[in-house]
């Protein structure tokens, strides 16, 4: 039986607690963006407590990163393992000295849910650090193919990488897409298109960015009109792989756009994208950073698609509670060790968590119940929409498990009214609401959404 | 009593078992640099045992990450606390949803040792991660100053930062040394000036780089000539950031460049970096990734310097098991909430190892203990210096702790020949030979280095 609890809030959000633990904090740690601090023990399964002792329904998830719930029980006891005691207390270099327990880790846990075709993995600490790993991986695939295998380095690439010229510092490019997060590194932040709060004053890469498509909803009303919306965005990606004043080595694309707004693609889309690459030979990374374990209802958001041949990488993070990336195609292991490498390549306590969490998600179908539970949450969603047209918009995600959202007039009013009703939603892009329910998330939770949210949207009318 | 253990290595290195699990596990994950596979659960102390059984000292500490030595009493009952169990199973996004402990980890852990001055922190995940966010507060200060106190962001610099254009994606530049390692990010990796294998195939930002002083050992046979050689290194560090073609924000040094080869400079020339970063109103970064938390015989390598005013920013990772930056100036904090910003913002699970870390730092005294073994190591050092001049060259690291390394012939070969008898030790650099001891090596231990090295020397000789 899943536990449904009350939502109990008994103050003004965040509460006279959580204000002054958040002033307190501000004197040595930036605590602007607190929406209120949490009291970890009380909280639950689908509830997180603040403080004050307020108890909200989580489907804001931590930005989308807390995957079988709070203090769950096979969580606990994978954070109690002798081997979890080893891996904080002895951290490695995980490249020189991996553990003994290192191999069986991987092969337990993450390699478990490799996407199809992805039999090798790298691990890292986010998901912006996994993307950039990917690049590098592109990058140095490229220049690979280019020199000819077996070739060895110049002299004149190897002094001239030291000065960030070129030969040695080639001009290389990603390609994102408008509206897309991947993240707030250096490089990452130049394929991340999304907003100006992540990317102004911080110097870029002189890389392309092609048009996402903008669908319009109901997507059956607009299938025409969509479909040659799409075929325009893959044209101007093929054109800027084509024109662009130096190579682009790879394409990186979001299952559904998160932070940016939420959009979504159809499969086409998808397939064209992985023809297109195939075409110019160039590596299709798919950040799953987001939509990776299960919330869409499929394992990985790709599979959503049935490509006809896999992405060459895939990356993850946030529900994963560790990060790296997939990938199969053993050209992209560097032709030479201590290229790609750092000190700690990941961090082995939360590939522990991460197996902690892999082994619930399948145990539990909680995949299969995603998908389930995201068609009736979908169905409540189509019922305000019709209610309340004005303020449900351009619903979408349907057939995407619990991955949902619409466009409102005034997210940001909508999600403080939530919160003073006991339930915790996120915004992302300019004016949407999105939901980002645990996978633990069940029908059974659903009235504890709904109702809160018929009632915001009517005092709002 | 300090544990003492005998080395004892029966195998070839890496041994039958180590190179089993590496080739199993090269099937899936990049094995080429392992050295050997770990049992964790036998280390212990200064002491690493690999799979085959065979037990070192350990003097190269996960490429200089483990501060207080394997299985340490103290941090075992860190991982256990109820506190730690929190933190793993309920993963929080920091800046959003903080926990109500997380204002005492801090201030009870990391905030406890805050180098002289700076109060503030942000909290990362790599030494890598943590130079970048330095690298984009002192890129937000310096258009902050130069927009003006409260001016709001142009339209024009909003759109154009998202097509990674000016005037929103500007050209502003951190200026590093020759030699310097701040990690394999794109913006990190700009300032790492070490190696080609780092570097090469990635593309770089156009920022400067100024020579690191050579010094000719014994330093006090050479003080003119390096004091003239820093004066050169202080001058093209002036010309470069007037010279440069876009602005330069900021400087970034490490104490001792480490993986560059363990180069030193003198107060002196650290205290002149200091002068001109003020002069030329930028920001001094230093990069105590390596050097922090102790091995110097100082709790930061900073301290060495009797700075007239401290630096701007200091970046920490490695033996402090977490990483972040340490700041004093309100005007690094963004003028916006969530320019800085991300999922994580760290991972409160380290921060509490660090926190356990920190005390047992404090506690014991492990700093003065660094300084007074590292004399009595770098005088043994010293008589093999004499006895085999022409393999123990450069000594360097005088009252620098046990942060001490020297140039031989072939690096490699000494260290392989260590390793065969029961010393894990590391090389950077060229030619170096670097010790990176835990902070519990001991007066007791050196015979277990010395007595090897001795050996190895004459069997090389």
């Amino acid at each position: 039986m899943p536990a449904v609890l009350e939502n109990s809030v008994a103050t003004e959000v965040p509460g006279p607690l959580s204000k002054a633990a958040s002033k307190r904090l501000d004197a040595f740690f930036d605590a602007r963006a607190i929406h209120f601090v949490v009291d970890y023990d009380k909280s639950s399964g689908n509830y997180i407590v603040d403080v004050d002792g307020n108890r909200y329904l989580d489907v804001y998830s931590q930005i989308a990163s807390i995957p079988v719930g709070y203090n769950n029980a096979t969580l606990i006891e994978a954070a109690k393992s002798p081997e979890m005691i080893s891996a904080l207390v002895n951290r490695p270099a995980v490249g020189n000295f991996p553990s003994s327990r290192w191999p069986d880790l991987l092969t337990d846990g993450l390699l478990r849910v490799a996407p199809k075709g992805l039999d090798k993995i790298f691990t890292a600490q986010s998901g912006s650090e996994a993307n950039e790993l990917a690049y590098k991986a592109s990058m140095m695939l490229y220049r690979r193919r280019e020199r000819g295998e077996g070739a060895e380095w110049t002299d004149e690439e190897v002094a001239s990488c030291i000065s960030n010229t070129k030969p040695g510092s080639p001009d290389l490019a990603i390609l994102s897409f408008t509206d897309s997060f991947h993240g707030r590194g250096f490089g990452s932040l130049s394929t991340t298109r999304s907003k100006a709060v992540h990317k102004l004053d911080i110097p870029s890469f002189d890389w392309p960015h092609a048009p996402f498509p903008k669908l319009r909803y109901p997507l059956e009303k607009y299938a025409e009109e969509n479909k040659a919306e799409e075929q325009r965005c893959l044209l101007e990606v093929e054109n800027l792989i084509k024109s662009w004043h130096f190579p682009v080595v790879a394409v990186i694309v979001e299952p559904i756009q998160s932070e940016g707004g939420d959009n979504h693609a159809s499969p086409e889309f998808f397939q064209g994208l992985r023809d297109l690459t195939k075409k110019h030979n160039i590596v299709m990374i798919v950040d799953e950073v987001q939509t990776g374990f299960g919330a869409t209802g499929k394992f990985w958001g790709h599979e959503h698609w049935n490509l006809t041949s896999p992405p060459d990488i895939v990356t993850f993070s946030k529900k994963a509670q560790t990060a790296g990336y997939f990938f199969g195609d053993r050209m992209l292991v560097p032709d030479k060790a201590y290229r790609q490498f750092n000190t700690w390549i990941g961090d082995p306590a939360r590939v522990i968590m991460s197996k902690a969490v892999i082994g619930e998600i399948l145990e539990k179908d909680l995949v299969s119940q995603c998908a389930r539970v995201g068609k009736v949450l979908y169905a409540e969603f189509e019922k305000l929409a019709s209610k309340y047209p004005t303020l449900v918009m351009n619903l979408r995600g349907k057939g995407q498990g619990t991955y949902l959202a619409f466009d409102t007039v005034d997210a940001g009013a909508l999600v403080k009214a939530m919160k003073a009703r006991g339930v915790n939603v996120g915004t992302c892009g300019v004016q949407t609401v999105r939901f980002r329910p645990m996978l633990i998330f069940e029908e059974a939770h659903i009235p504890t959404l709904i109702e809160p949210l018929d009632q915001v949207l009517s005092s709002l009318q």
